[in-house]
């Protein structure tokens, strides 16, 4: 996978250069990161051939070609949930999000407010691609993101090791106003246009509402992920 | 200005079908909406040549040619304000924001949560164009949308008049998980590269931020500014 941009390559190297395949990057970029680079396959070259290489323009002279899998197993990953010493557990389960950007702005929200396990559906969302990649500002490479093909069957298997599903729905009863939060939580979120699939739903233990103003039918799904996710984090720390 | 896809024409048709100027549509969407578009200009045409009309070939077979001006003097605006027998109001300030689409999500959020008043600086902020339009899902046309010159000029102006002027800002001294709102608050957000601009900043009476983990820069800033402008909304409730 190719991604491109002085913030995304940047968060690499610090963070994750051991998946760094190869760095294209320009002259410029190549006399301020020289010290950062070291170790990393790279190739210097002018701005027209890495634009040719990323397929953009807007790749600031840096572009890394990296190794990125998401595969964790749903079996593994429920085993470290089920024996985990966190007192407080929060896992973000994503209903077919398809846009990349949303998906992106998701991921890194999830991070910030310690929502470390990402669960998605394979069909019906976006894969993790470059777009992904760049709007999540580099915050999948923190994160433990599963793909599963069934996500009713995931969510069965969180309630049995003891957490409590919350699915967030424009016609929940709950309101996130009053909502007290469990320590082991998993919020469920759906697409913008239709919403937490309707089995998924079922499975949920409780639905929630943002309560918004009549004049708009909903909030930006992204928007939305983040409301919910500073409201549990905030009672965390209250 | 053109828009298009069938959620913004349809908001369009229900709430500000006196703006729209011409409408194009094809021949499914006609027989679908004959009574909506009762009264209105409209053409039948092929989607291909809706295509050509809307350089995109997203419309869904609906386009709208519309007669949109958020030309209100802030002179007018703040007379508004300052006799107004709302108890509570919120003033949303947005200071270079350059991505439409974070733009449209951001006026989307304010109508949510009851900010109807929005201010711009004009340099250096998108303009409202039918990317806006679109990300705000029509939202701007139910809220008082005020491009200014000088922003700071702006805030002062607000101080005058009784509000709290409250800025977003990742080095804020004060945190949002204890803030107490003022019953008239304005809250300025800045762009995502660079934050609110220094003398700006200098007119807020209080920087505040939203407490995140250590691993994640910031935040997108449509999710920052839905976060704080669901916050006061919450606090307005309880």
């Amino acid at each position: 996978m190719l991604v491109h941009g002085k913030h995304t390559v940047e968060t690499l190297l610090k963070y994750k250069s051991q998946i760094i395949k190869k760095l294209y990057l320009s002259k410029s970029q190549y006399n301020r990161l020289l010290i950062e680079i070291k170790g990393i396959n790279y190739e210097v070259l002018d701005n027209e051939k890495i634009s040719k290489i990323c397929k953009s323009d807007k790749h600031q002279g840096l572009v890394a070609d990296i190794d990125f899998k998401t595969k964790i197993n749903i079996k593994h990953l429920e085993k470290k949930l089920c024996f985990s010493s966190d007192k407080t557990q929060r896992v973000l389960i994503l209903d077919s999000i398809q846009d990349p950007r949303n998906l992106g702005a998701c991921l890194r929200t999830a991070l910030a407010f310690d929502f470390n396990t990402v669960i998605i559906n394979i069909d019906g969302s976006a894969p993790i691609n470059e777009h992904v990649f760049k709007s999540s500002v580099g915050a999948i490479l923190n994160l433990n993101i599963c793909y599963v093909t069934n996500l009713s069957n995931t969510i069965k298997s969180l309630k049995k090791i003891g957490f409590w599903v919350l699915g967030l729905d424009g016609r929940g009863e709950g309101s996130i106003f009053s909502e007290k939060f469990s320590s082991k939580t998993a919020v469920v979120l759906g697409s913008e246009g239709s919403g937490i699939r309707k089995l998924v739903k079922e499975n949920c233990d409780h639905l929630i509402k943002i309560p918004i103003s009549n004049k708009v039918e909903s909030l930006n799904i992204s928007v939305a992920a983040g409301i919910i996710m500073y409201e549990l984090k905030k009672q965390h720390i209250n």
